[in-house]
Parts: structure tokens; sequence; C-alpha cells
């Protein structure tokens, strides 16, 4: 225990001097007075029009004051297929597909924050292009339980590298008038009862790990709107929250957009409106007109129960959007937006390459020439699987999707014997819940190897020289609105795995999903394990070069794969799915690394990890100085050099030890990391910069992070578990 | 790599000799021509009446030679109740009630082997009370897969560990008269199709792990009978296979006892006969002349397609065994056994107090002084369930079984409230296979919480000082013919140990099983836990003193609890329960903690691990040389002192390393031991001895063991996990 000293004064200077440094968007007096003069030639009715859907992804303009109607579409990697105006399916247009991205976590796994960049213009392009005006992602939460159907929409377990992805999405995404919506605030962390169960966190876990991504999403990243969760917290749903919306969001972050519900997420009127609430979105009311925010909103001015103003204030949050996306001024748009260009296609291309993490290589058993072999065999359903179209709000009418089996025989059909067995079946199947709020079904199985396919699997793997297993997850469990059942791969995939690599002893494993598996067996089992993600439209191109070697894998890990679903933090506790309608987070901000760090549990394979064709070394950490005072920033150097023979990327991770706290602190935390392409023998000085205000906890009776005095540790890491050099600085 | 050196011949005649040193028995020239004598007199039918049951367990006699009648009885742990001569139905005697000492696990984790022959003492003398001439154990298999519904009844993970304990048991069974039938030889590792799963092991595999024990048991424990397992071995029933029975069994280990079928395990006249079976028994025809040894075998005999020799020979060995046990010469025996004693009942508690294992102790939450708490909460179905009845063959009508709550209320039910709360239901039930074969069935069961227990419990803990989970698995689990079907605890009790802990910081969780179960969860978020064991008829005090400080634990996990099944060997490659009726021990000689070790695999507690109130220190490991001959004995020795503040029992275990070897070796095998007990401050000079001959591997081309000279570590540990200090020695 170290005493500390601080002036609460210091640090609100200190925040609001970091804040101001960053903040992306700052209110232009003029536009604001150019809001205030619309808002004033508005009736009620015109105003409470722009605060409630009047279609299914619509809301209205006012068109004699040249606000048009304003557009919104799902979803995060991609534009979603054009959606009827009133009902739920699609509009069967045939100019609606659009690029497919890697999905969340394998974005985040690139941890390249200049791809992050072009992700969001290459997304913002193609909604200008399909003239939305809102694009309804990225989705920031956390990585809480490996179960969550939505993981594969996330980025990571960690805040940090969340919110250094995010960010610069979402200002890729805004440079092409396109606002982000960053979702789902806050707290959703899983689909199970999503509509109605009620999250209790304490405040340091919702500052130090839930919020830091929308916060710095918001402030740095400049996000002009934010979506409700659906889920409650502390009693109140997300989109009526005040102490969450107008306390938090639009309080302490200034948040000056729009706060929208998801679809169907509006409970009230008075409650929402006061809260902070903008505009209502899906709910299941055939007649626009009763919904929350249409004439009971109405209702409640003229019964006196809100001011007048509180729907002028939402009015302008909408117009402030429109006005800093150029909805109003279309000339100063960048441009119309482009889809399906041939630069997105590449993009879709590099994302896929950086994301793929190489987690085993036996012997070096990758890359393989397959080009002189004769035969190899390709095994599993998700060799041939598309999964573009899956996973219910995020789904995407990809132009294409190349599946691995693709990918292998574009590149090598003509000249290798490729030998195909399915493997396994998807034999997965929805079963409805009981009641009709979001998130109440569940996806069950026959987990059961089948024989037949099993057989034929194991006789293409033997008389191939190699054999390359595509398994893993689909959307079935990957999916909005019901979490997975386990952590175990489904279809007697392990088993599949076991019997393959025994008889093939050249057997690479590439597993295709978005969220934590249980790979256990096959980490001792296969000699090659791939984690290949839902790796958008170029994936089986992608997975080809990588296998062969014409790309280096240098994808890390952005969340933990523990042995077992009971060591993760959220359920060594039973913190998941919460009991009669209640999750209280006990596992508080020990999520992911954070909780296997200090807690001493054996991982398989780590948060942050991810091999390489090449070696890197790394040389000795230095800081600047060894001591700091709070408004400095520390910057840590390193050389690190590709000492083996192929040009490669590494990903080096800063993490940070409080030495002596006097509170609970994680073993580490990430505090920064830089991704370097090297040449083989190249050697690069690399530098990463750290304000010290970073390496606070949040106090909960100051209700500020606050930097204790005294000792910290900075490690330079290849990994959550692989340090390469540790140097420790003092803070005054 | 290392040459190796050395003679076949100098090995043999080191077998011979150590062999002849440690030899039980070797046959006596007078007995031999008294059994020639018998045999003359005896008629085809007559000698082949010997060789087969007359009734469910018993074999006929020669009356008019003053040849009894032969009669066994099952069990390892305890003598089961009268079985009708004619059917499986309970003979409902009111005087057939037994001792029921803990069950074969159990008495492993005591790793006492003073303990191991008192066991067999009181076994022979129960059974020899009961008129009983062969007792049907001790079952010394290995425990491969955590999943075998059978490891209950066996010993270890470990071949030394399982040979020790078992040698000792055979002695003192037999020194009461009564033989031992070793079972079950060999390779039954799982009840999975038991009576078809054809098992393919290497001989390294074989004679390093699957077979030392029961060399040993014959060798040194002078193993009257052995008992044929179901299973195939390389294609051949065991009850039939040649390689087995008559090459080992009765060549190598010089095996002169009688070999006996499981019930319904023989399979055919001739070949058995030729292998080397001696006795069949249990078989499923009402007609006992109808039996493969009953007129079949006359018949062989008449055709000549066996010799009447080969008759002979069977006949000897079972007078051997009946002449060895006293039966022909009742006058000779030790006395005729005594029943339900007081020392066999303090016998009973003593095995279980030892047996027990203290796995976690945060903040010294054990022992617990319930005397002076106002109240504790016993929570779990095992608090009330009794064992003894379980299990199928080892069942046991127990003279009484002192259950955890009932051990509990006598000591303290007058001075402290005692809130029970049954927290979990027994909700499993069995269901049978496809076919009648042996193991074909399984018990399956409803895993969910049932919420009004799990309410109880919630509420039975917070109002109490203390609560007390018993929980585990029972014998629809552990048992004869049916395997488990995963490594969780079942019924919800995952979610009533999480809990319970919560809302309860000075919760103790007593594991009841006899098998691996996953104790992820528990070990992360539960303060204090127990392995309980089947514990015998003292369970229940046993458990209420340890809890409460009066006795300290002593024992030590006899297998590895790892992270997840396929972490097990078996499992990691998909070698259980086999394909196509084949399984293939592709795990080889990396069985338990060899392979965890070896793979460098992390577990949740390690084989030998197990905590004591006291604590226990390590002086330096010294050898009386530094390098030894083939022939020597290494001696090794060390101070261990006790350096807490109440007596203790600490197990040191001797662990030894091959430096490097021709062949792949475990990273280190258990070769020693010494349960050494000590007053607080107290220390004691340890010794153990390890004859180099031990050291060896067996080498597949020259059949034989072989010590490859060169540098050997000996490791002294307190657990397979926490080694304590290491030292080199050369062997020439």
């Amino acid at each position: 225990m170290k005493k500390y000293i601080y002036t609460a004064i210091t640090l609100l200077l200190l925040c609001t001097q970091t804040l101001s440094a960053q903040r992306m968007y700052t209110k232009d007096p003029k536009v604001e007075q150019r809001i205030e003069k619309l808002i004033k030639k508005m009736t009620l009715k015109e105003k409470v029009g722009m605060l409630h859907g009047n279609s299914k992804f619509f809301v209205s303009g006012v068109e004699r004051l040249g606000i048009p109607e304003w557009s919104m579409s799902d979803g995060p990697h991609g534009v979603r297929a054009e959606i009827n105006r009133h009902d739920w399916n699609y509009s069967g247009w045939t100019n609606d597909s659009s690029t497919y991205l890697p999905t969340g976590t394998a974005f985040a796994a690139t941890w390249n924050t200049e791809l992050a960049y072009k992700r969001g213009q290459i997304l913002g392009s193609e909604a200008r292009y399909r003239k939305k005006d809102v694009l309804l992602g990225p989705g920031v939460n956390i990585i809480r339980s490996p179960l969550c159907g939505r993981n594969f929409e996330y980025f990571s377990e960690d805040p940090f590298l969340t919110a250094r992805m995010s960010v610069p999405y979402v200002k890729g995404l805004q440079s092409r008038d396109v606002a982000a919506s960053i979702k789902h605030y806050a707290l959703n962390n899983q689909e199970t009862e999503r509509g109605t169960i009620d999250v209790y966190a304490s405040e340091r876990a919702l500052h130090e790990i839930y919020l830091p991504a929308f916060k710095a999403t918001v402030e740095e990243g400049g996000a002009l709107t934010v979506m409700a969760a659906y889920n409650k917290f502390r009693g109140e749903w997300c989109a009526e929250n005040k102490y969450l919306v107008r306390d938090i969001l639009k309080g302490e972050m200034g948040f000056d957009g729009a706060y929208i519900t998801d679809w169907g997420g509006a409970h009230s009127t008075v409650k929402s409106a006061i809260a902070g609430l903008d505009v209502e979105m899906g709910t299941e009311k055939a007649n626009y007109n009763e919904w929350y925010f249409a004439d009971p909103l109405i209702e409640a001015v003229q019964k006196g129960e809100i001011p007048e103003s509180l729907v002028d204030e939402k009015v302008a949050n909408v117009l402030r959007v429109m006005i800093r996306t150029n909805i109003l001024d279309p000339k100063k748009r960048f441009n119309d937006g482009v889809i399906n260009t041939k630069e997105h296609q590449q993009e879709a291309y590099q994302e896929a390459v950086e994301a793929v993490v190489l987690l085993k290589n036996e012997n070096n058993l990758l890359p393989m020439n397959i080009g002189s072999m004769k035969s190899i065999a390709v095994i599993g359903d998700n060799a041939t699987r598309r999964h573009c179209d899956g996973g219910l709000s995020s789904e995407i009418k990809a132009l294409y999707e190349i599946t691995p089996l693709e990918g292998l025989r574009r590149k090598f059909g003509d000249k290798v014997q490729i030998n195909f067995a399915q493997g396994y079946e998807k034999t997965s199947f929805f079963v409805p819940g009981e009641n009709n709020g979001q998130g109440a079904g569940r996806f069950s199985e026959d987990n059961k190897v089948k024989e037949g396919l099993l057989n034929e699997a194991i006789e293409a793997a033997k008389k191939s020289e190699a054999a390359i297993i595509f398994c893993g997850l689909n959307h079935d469990f990957d999916t909005e609105s019901a979490d997975k059942m386990y952590m175990q791969l489904p279809y007697g995939q392990i088993e599949l795995i076991q019997e393959v690599s025994k008889v093939n002893p050249n057997t690479v494993v590439v597993i295709i999903a978005g969220s934590p598996v249980d790979l256990v067996a096959p980490s001792i089992c296969a000699p090659a394990i791939i984690w290949g993600w839902y790796n958008g439209m170029e994936a089986g191109n992608a997975f080809a070069d990588i296998i062969t070697g014409k790309e280096n894998p240098s994808g890390k890990m952005p969340f933990t794969l523990a042995y077992s679903l009971e060591q993760y933090p959220a359920h060594a506790y039973n913190n998941y799915p919460g009991r009669n309608g209640i999750v209280n987070y006990e596992d508080d901000i020990l999520v992911g690394y954070r909780w296997f760090d200090t807690k001493k549990q054996p991982v398989v394979y780590s948060f942050g990890y991810g091999l390489s064709y090449t070696e890197f070394s790394y040389g000795k950490l230095s800081t600047d100085k060894q001591s700091y005072n709070q408004e400095d920033k520390i910057r840590v150097k390193f050389l690190l050099q590709n000492t083996g023979s192929v040009k490669g990327g590494e990903v080096a991770q800063l993490y940070v030890s409080d030495v002596e706290s006097s509170v609970l602190r994680p073993t580490k935390e990430l505090k920064g990391f830089r991704k370097v392409f090297l040449n083989p023998g190249e050697s690069q000085q690399v530098e990463i910069d750290v304000p010290v205000s970073e390496l606070g906890f949040y106090d909960e009776e100051k209700r500020a992070f606050v930097v204790e005095p005294g000792e910290f540790i900075l490690h330079i890491a290849s990994s959550a578990s692989d340090i390469k050099d540790s140097i420790s600085i003092k803070i005054q």
C-alpha cells in the first residue's frame, strides 16, 4: 500500500487538457445557430417526426426545410442488403451487394490501426453509395464470456485494443459523410435474455473495462451516434438509463450526437426523453404514430410532463449529426461513394491476411509448398461454407465470398489433386425460447460424429500429402440473439481433427470462428493450427496465401483461449448468464487476460499471441526518463529485429504493472502496441508513447482516474504470456 | 543419445536374482507330490468339475478325496453380501453384513503400505469368517481415462504406487487363508464395450505401465489367483489370450496359481485351455454342464483336441491355491476369521482419515472450530447418501455407514445448529445399451440446477457461520459396467458451489468421488476443497475429525486432476473409447503425470498432491554414492521436518528422470515414496532405496528392461509438480 497525493482540481484540468487535445468535434457556433433556426421553424409534430422511425430504417425529415429523410443501415463489416421499408424481408434488389470485410474479432486481430481507418473509409464509401446516412456499427462491447453470441462482431476482451481499433474505424467511416453508431451502449455482454437482463457492475469495472472504448470513440473518434443496448444496467434499460446516458455519455464524455435505440429497444416516453434518448427505432408497432417517441411524446409535451425544449435538444442532436455528415449540404460531401471496387476488395484481402493468427506450427510444417505436392486433402464443412449471410443484423449480401476450398482450387487446382471431404455436418437448428423477447432462442445441435463423413475425411487425408481441415463454428453459434451453449467445437470436429492428424502428419487445422472455442485437444494433437476467423469475402484467397507462405501471418489473438469455460472469470464465479434476470459482474475489472494473469490461471493461447514464419528479436527496453510527472508522456524505445529469413509483421505490445497500489490492480494491462513490418535482417527502433494519465485506476470515491505515485513496471511483450523485457519507472 | 552396454545373460541373472529374492512362493516338492497324488485319483469328470462354476460363486470339489467346494466372493473393499447359488438375488441373510473399507482410489490415496497390509488382513479375516476361499480383488488396473466407470475400484494412474499398495494388500489378505484374485488381467481400462473392445498397446506400454502391478502382486505378493479381463488384447479375449497368460503371466511372471475368468468372460474351450485359463465362472448358461470348461472340455480331451495333462495342470493350479490357503487343511488356518470387529472398524476409520486429500485451504480456513460456532450449513446430496451399496460387484451390505451429516451431528449436533440443505438432486438413471454385452449401458441424467434446492442451500449458507458442501459423484457414475459420460460434476453442482461460496466466505467443498472430475471452477471460487472419496463405513467420522482438526489430512492424489478431459492422453489423441471396437493406446507409456509432465500440460491438482494443516520442510537430498552399477541399490537420504504447529503426515515422493536416453522416456517417474508422521518441530532422516534395475525402460527389441548407463536425476518431491530437491547420479 502506498500513499497517493493528488488534487482533484489538477486532475480535472489534466483530464480537460487531454480531452480537448484529442477531441474530434467541438460545437461550432455557426452550426448551432443554424440548428436553432431550423428548429424554430418546425412544428412539434415535425420535430417529433425526426425522433422516431417512419419505417424499418428511416427517420422522417422536414422536406419543406430541406431536411431529408435520415437513412440507416446495418452493419459493422459491410453494408447490409436493402430491406423493405415496412417489413423485415429483403427488397430483392440486384445492386445492393457489397464488400464483405472480416468481422469484428478478425479485424481486431490485425492490431493494425491503419487498416482500421481504411476499413472505416470503405464502409463509409459503400454506405454513402447506398445513400445510408448512418451505418450501425462498430460494436465495441467487451468480450466477457466466450459464449456471447455476438463476440464475433465485437473486438476484444481488452478495452485498450478495442478503443485503438475503433477510433480510426469511426474516423474513416465518418470521413465519408456517414455517421457511425457505436453499439451497444453499454454492458451488452451476452445475448441470453438480452432484452431484459439487468447488469450490475462496479464503477471501476464500468470505467476501466466496459466504457473506455465508448469514451474513446466519442471523444477522439467523434462518433456521431451511439446505439443503446437492449439490456438493463442497475435496474434501468440502457435506452432510458439516466446515469449511463445523461450523466456519463452526454455529461462526462461530452457526447452531442444522437443516442438511438437498438431496434425495439425503447420502453418509455417520458423516462427515456429525460434520460437522454434521442431517436427511437424498430419498435414493434405497425402504426408508427403509436411509438413512444411519436404521438406519446407530443402528448407528454402537451401535458407538461416534459418541456418542448427537451424535444428541441433531441432534434438538435439529430441535426448536428446531419450537418456534420453533410446531409443538409450534399455538395460538401467527400463524394457520392463507390461500391465493390477492386480497391475495396484488395483491402478486404489485406485485412484478411493480417487477421490470420498462427497458433501452432510444429516442426515448421507451415508454410507448405502446395504447388509442389501431388495431392492435398481439404476437409471440413467450413471449407465450402460462405459466412457472409449469417449472424442476423450483420449478415451481408457479399458481392462474392471466396471459400477456403475455392481459394485453394483457384491457385492450385490445375497443379495439385485436391481431395475434398466434408468431414462433418452442420446439424444445428434454432430452438425458439419461451418468450418473445430478444435473445430468447438458442441454437441446438446434434453434436455427434458422422461416421461416414469421418471415414471419408480419413481416407482423403490418407491418400494426400497434406491435409487442411477448415472447421470451427458458423453463424448458428456466432450470432446475434443467441449465445453459444458451450465452448467446445461442435459436430464431432474434435474427433475429426484427432483422426485426420493421426493418419496425416502434415495436417493443418484452420479454425473458422469469431469467439473463443476449446482448443485443448487440437493444441495437443494437431501439428499446425491457424485461427482464420470469419474473414470476409477474400478469406479463401488469404488462407491459401498464408498456408503456402506467399503471405506471412501477423495476427495476434484479441482474446484468451483458456483450458475450459469454467476458467473464464464470468464462469468461475457463476456470473453468466445471471439468475432471476440479474447478472452481477463479480469478475469486476478482472476480465480476459487481466483475470488469467492475476489468478495465475494457465491458458492454451494467451491474449496477444500469434506466431510468424519469421523470428523477431526484441532489444533492451528503455524509457526517455526514469521518473515522470502526472502530466508526462512516457516514451519507451526498443529495437525490434527480424532475425528470420522472410519478411514479416510483429505486434509489439506494451503492458504496464502497478507495483504497489492501494487497490487491487490486474497483474498487467495493455497500454500500447505497434505493428511493425520488417524485411529479413532488418531492424527498427520502435517507440511507443504512454501518457502517465493512462496508468491510473478509477477511484470510486473520487469518481476519477487516479495515478498513484510510485513504481510502475513497463513490459514489452510478444503476447500477454511472452514478456521480452521489462523496465521500472517512478511516477511522482 | 547414449550407447548402452549390457549382456542379456547378465540381465537374466539379475532378473532371476531379484525375483528369487522377493518371490513370495516357490513350488514346494511335497505339495507338488500331494497334488499329483490327488489328481491321479480323480476321474476326468471330477477334474473338470473343479474347473468351472457349479453355481454363481462356487466351484465343485471332490468330496471323496477331501476336497471341498471352492467358494468365491466379491469384492475389493469388503466382503459382499451372500448371493443365491443360482441367481443374482441376494440371499437375504441377516449375518452377512461386513466392514466397508474405503474404495480403491481412497485406499491408494493413503500412500500407506502398512495400512495396505492391514486392509488385506481385515478383508481376509472377514472373508474367512464368511467361508470364502477366494476374495475377488484387488483391482490393479491403471487409471487411463478419467471416464472409466471402475476407476474408483482401481488405485492409481501410476504403476509403481499401484504395485506398492497392492502387494501388502495381497499379502495381508492371503495371510488369513483367503486367496486374492488380482483383476482384471489385463488392460481393462474402460467399461464401455468392455466385453468386446479390442485393446492394442505397445510392448513398452504393457511392461512399463499396464503389467507392473500384476507382476509385483504375483511375484512379490504371491497372488494366488488372477482374474481375466472381459476385453480383448491384440484380437484375443484376455481369458484365452496365449500371449498374456501362457507367455507373460505363467511364463515371465512364473504364476502357478489359478487363472479365472471374470463372470461370463469365457468364450471357448480348446483355445482357452491351451492359452492357460484354469477356471470358468459366471457363464450365462443355466445348465452348468454346458459351460466351456464342463462337458465340452471333457469332449475335447476325448476327441484328442487337448491332452488330459492340460486338464491336470489346471486342476493342479487350483489345488495349489487350495493348499497354500489351507483349504485342504483347515486346522492349519490362521483362524476361522472374525467379522465386524471394533478393530476392523477402527482400521476403516484410520484408512478413511489417511485417504482424505486437502486440495485447497485459502487463508487456513481449515481446520474449523465447529464446536465454537453457533451454526453451520451442511449442504449436498452426498451429505446424507450412503455409498456402500453401489457400484455393482463391489457393492457391500455394510454393517453401518456413517454419512457426512451423521458424522457432524454425532460430534456437534448438541452444540451447534446444523442447517442441512440437499442442494442438488440425484437425477441419474440407467440407459440400457444396444446389445447385451457387458458395459453396454450408460447412466444418463438431467444435469440441471434445481432452483428450489439451490435457493434452500443458499439460504442455509447465508444464515450459518460456515458451509460444508458434500458433493461429487455417486455410484451412478463411478460404477462397474458403464463409463462416465463426462468429467464435469453433475446435477448443477458447480453452480451450487459457486453460489454458496459467494454467500458464505467459510465454505468447504468436500468431493465424494472415486475418479477424476473437473474441479476448475471450484478450484477458483471455493476457499477450501477436500477430496473425500467413497471413504468406507467411517467416512462421516473421518470427515468431521479432519474438518475440525482432530485429525490432520495426509492423503495425496493417486491421479492427476487436469483442466479438461481433452487434456488427458487417452482423449487428446482420441484413443477412448475406440472406434469400430478397437482402441489403440497411442498415448503409449505417457499415462497420467508422465503425460502432463512430458507434454508440459498444466493441471489443476497434480499426481501426488495434497496439503496438510502443518508444514514440512525438506532438507538436501543425498545419495550413498555418486555412481552405481547395474546391480546396486541407490539409497537416497534427506531430512524431513515438521515445521508447523501440529502433528502431521507427509508422503515424500522419489521421482527419477533419465537425462539422456535412446528412447522417449517420461520427464520423470515415481520410483519410491515414504509416508512419515512427525510431531511439530520433529525431524527425521528419511531413507528410500531404489534398485538400479528399476530405472530402466522396456526394450522392445531385447524384450527386457534395460538401464542405459549415463546420468539420471533423482528428485525428492511433495507432489509431481512440487520438487523439493534433485541430485544427479551416474549409472555405469
